[in-house]
């Protein structure tokens, strides 16, 4: 006998074939907590073994109400303890979480409550009115289990906790297959319909591993180990805060949530709790240190995260000002998300800050690589396309999207990244904002981040413009600081620095942007990204 | 649509279905390592890059020779980089890494050579007269690749560094399936013949997760991460030396084979190249102390799990006088092999060394429990079985055996466990060698424990006799530090001490001995354990 498949084996059948599905994280984190526990609601404490058995009792009660495999069940709802529940037993049961972005337009909402099929909604009490509207004249709403009380016209299927109270606290999940759909959530863009991005158990907790394993094993600068303390700060409606809440319930730190989020609450709950580990994105960063700069306080051994968008050099040594250890990481909501991260220890960070705030290394079992179309091979840049065990497998429902996404067996992520000497990566640009011009790459960013140098500029946007002989030029939106500013001074000292710039070897020679443009405001997404989509379509109406 | 398996989703079929196979390791790896290198053969050094081309140079030569998916390649070598590159390029192949334990006896080498079907073996010229004697009068013997030069009578394929010098270094490995079965070998016991384990690429990949996940968010005084430098001491053949260089080659640390095992020359190591992560059986670290104590040799910085069979307080106090950081790791063959560890601080360490002797917690995604026949439910203590994704699907070709190992889902480990108040695990005895008196257990190694305490006893085995009345009682063999020692005198004075021991609580009051026999020399298996089975027999046949 030379075989080597499972099911060949004799005798194999004996045995329990351990599948890779979240409750064995939520099993491990209770085992493993001791005394740590869950910090939530502004001051409640909850012990992991308590929060292991509110788990089974959602579950029940979900059941009860309907759910089964393949159910969607949607969650509105800020950052708690019930968000974290819902986070194991709705997909314990074999069903998906479907994890509403309350920032999206109702129309979006809408859409995406409907496209995803749900067939339950949990919603925290203060969102209500909001699913009124979204469901304005609807033929069919799902029921909703309401968190706490608000009188409603929509279908109440429950209080949160009066449904807990009711169900069996020792109810035993059924076995799911490690390739069941675990969660379920949208992506906008600045074109089309939000998107739907999918993941599985399986890949689900290879995540939680292999982002585990990185952030153990990486320097104490930036490191998640058993004796930290963590607090999310990415809303868990987005990429379940980064994959996060399950690495610290795998690790059984004790962990604090924030609820909604105020910046001087934030910074309370980090001191008083000792919070050594966070995440965030820039914006959010930003106002904490707002806050944090107000009062002088110093924020030592507070780790965090910076991610969703590229963390600036000057935001880092900003935060190193105020004591915190921040770091940027990579990802996208296709790829779980976290699939590279900037290892730097607390003198590199220091005397080198650039090099913290890139994309950096894959972390393990990842393959980080330029994919170089043919024009640009020789810049060594290109599209940076991923592969590991944790990338969406599809966009839900959408082939012609997917078809965009998975090519060559990479899935592409849309930045046009540069590798350096150590290995790491850095992002340029997006792919659909990069400049091509006369057969040559230029970076909408470095044009913009050299142009906003200038004292006199408040915001700006750099975008291509169609160009008969080079294919592309450069243009560039302009708001100024004073509106009364002249614009051809303006625009003359612009094109002064960057020729300044060029001298310096910092832009190529070709990067004068051909249009400078004054602007009152920047178009933005609902997500509140730069719209270029729009510039450029102004441009080519004009 | 609601669909949630991978297959069924629209567009996916243009995705990488990304494995948990062992290249992902070794890429990681050397994307990862820098400037670490692997040090070999007594001063050789290697950087991860060029390991790389030496493994597909070896994955080339191999194809060469016949090697395909399914095949057997058996390995007979020192822990060197040779050992570490078949590690990845065999399995890396589809084809199966068979290591021989090469201290087994020449009939057993050959039922295992033969058993597992292997096709071909790389072995180092110093075991090819141990060869020439395995297959002594044999009709059929598979090719051989001797690492090393020697003129041998066996069938030679080609010398190692020859074959990968010819080979084609750019060899790109085909796809494998991460079920294949990538390692293969043989445990023994005090019974039958030796018993085939197989490991698949996926169970590799998971365990290199978890213990890496497990060891990097510890805490320092046992961590294991990317600025340590790894030597093995527990060989190559067994159980993949634990798993832990897989471990280490995904971390990319600097990494030290020492070849055949020499105290000094391992002390040497240690200081010389930096090492700070080691592990090995309690034997070989009471042969590094006495060496390092004969020279009043300190090794601060030095981590190292103990594990294949249980570390004593007396030796972990020991290794901490030699500033060795040591702690307990549990795991068989059967759970390839990690799946619990003693967590602790170097303050706990100190002030409690029994506690860091135990097996501990279980490592993430481990579920540990204790199996309660009905007799011993109100003590607490019963089998301790196992279930996670990395534990072996079965013995090969072995259905019989197989179903002794699997029971109710579960991993039968065949130890007697008892789970202290902080949720730590320590072993009481093995299921086989428990004595059951009277309705309850009595452990033969605490017995044997109470016995060794006394002064003039050199070696002790305790053993179950049948009993009419109470099932069964224990007997004791002793062997005296001085053979010319009256035995009544002896007998009467352990008597008197395990009263004592009775009255203080540490064992019941039906431990003392029915029988106490003086012997010469206790009975040994072919690795060096007690062979209880045979002073079993001895007592029924007297």
């Amino acid at each position: 006998m030379t075989t080597s498949r499972f099911s060949e084996i004799p005798g194999a059948s004996a045995r329990h074939r351990c599948g890779l599905t979240l409750d064995t994280i939520l099993a491990s984190g209770i085992e493993s907590a001791g005394e740590n526990q869950i910090i939530t609601d502004g001051g409640m404490d909850l012990s992991y073994r308590d929060f292991g058995v509110r788990v089974r009792q959602l579950g029940h009660a979900l059941m009860q109400q309907g759910i089964k495999a393949e159910s969607r069940v949607a969650v509105m709802e800020r950052d708690t303890h019930r968000y974290l529940e819902a986070y194991f037993a709705v997909p314990m049961l074999g069903a998906t979480l479907m994890t509403v972005n309350i920032r999206l337009s109702l129309e979006q909402i809408r859409y995406t409550l409907e496209h995803s099929k749900t067939e339950l909604i949990i919603a925290a009490a203060e969102f209500l009115p909001m699913l009124e509207q979204v469901y304005q004249g609807a033929d069919s709403i799902p029921p909703i289990v309401v968190i706490g009380h608000a009188p409603t016209a929509l279908p109440f299927a429950g209080e949160y906790e009066a449904l807990l109270a009711e169900a069996d606290a020792s109810f035993v999940f059924p076995a799911v297959d490690e390739d069941a759909v675990a969660t379920h959530f949208y992506t906008t863009g600045t074109t089309g319909l939000p998107k739907g991005v999918t993941y599985t158990h399986r890949q689900l907790v290879a995540h939680t591993l292999a982002v585990g394993f990185a952030f153990g094993t990486t320097d104490d600068y930036q490191s998640f180990r058993r004796n930290d303390v963590y607090m999310p700060l990415t809303p868990m409606f987005h990429v379940h805060a980064w994959g996060l809440p399950y690495v610290a319930t795998l690790l059984g730190v004790k962990q604090v949530y924030p609820g909604r989020y105020e910046p001087s609450e934030i910074i309370r709950l980090v001191r008083t709790e000792n919070v050594t580990f966070s995440h965030c994105v820039p914006t959010i960063m930003q106002m904490l240190l707002a806050e944090a700069e107000k009062n002088g306080t110093k924020l030592p051994g507070w780790k965090v995260i910076i991610g969703g968008s590229a963390m600036s050099p000057a935001l880092a040594k900003r935060a190193m000002a105020s004591d915190i250890q921040v770091f940027a990481a990579y990802g996208m909501s296709e790829t779980c998300p976290v699939i590279s991260f900037s290892r730097t220890t607390a003198a590199e960070a220091k005397a080198n800050p650039e090099k913290m705030c890139r994309v950096g290394h894959a972390i393990p079992l990842t393959e980080l690589k330029i994919h170089h179309p043919q024009e640009s091979a020789a810049q060594r840049r290109g599209e940076l396309v991923a592969r590991c065990a944790w990338l969406t497998d599809a966009y839900f429902d959408d082939p012609h999207m997917t078809a965009q996404l998975w090519r060559d067996g990479y899935l592409h992520t849309g930045d046009v990244a540069v590798q350096d000497d150590d290995g790491a990566f850095h992002i340029v640009d997006r792919t659909k904002d990069i400049i091509k011009t006369g057969g040559e790459w230029l970076s909408s960013l470095d044009l913009e981040a050299c142009i906003a140098e200038h004292a006199a500029v408040e915001e700006v946007a750099v975008v291509a413009k169609p160009h008969e002989k080079w294919g592309e030029r450069p243009c560039a939106f302009v708001k100024p600081r004073n509106p009364d500013m002249d614009p051809e001074t303006l625009f003359s000292e612009i094109r002064n620095a960057l020729r300044t710039r060029i001298e310096e070897g910092k832009l190529p020679p070709y990067a004068i942007p051909d249009e400078i443009h004054l602007v009152d405001m920047l178009p933005r997404t609902s997500v509140g990204k730069l719209n270029k989509k729009a510039l450029r379509e102004q441009l080519n109406t004009d």
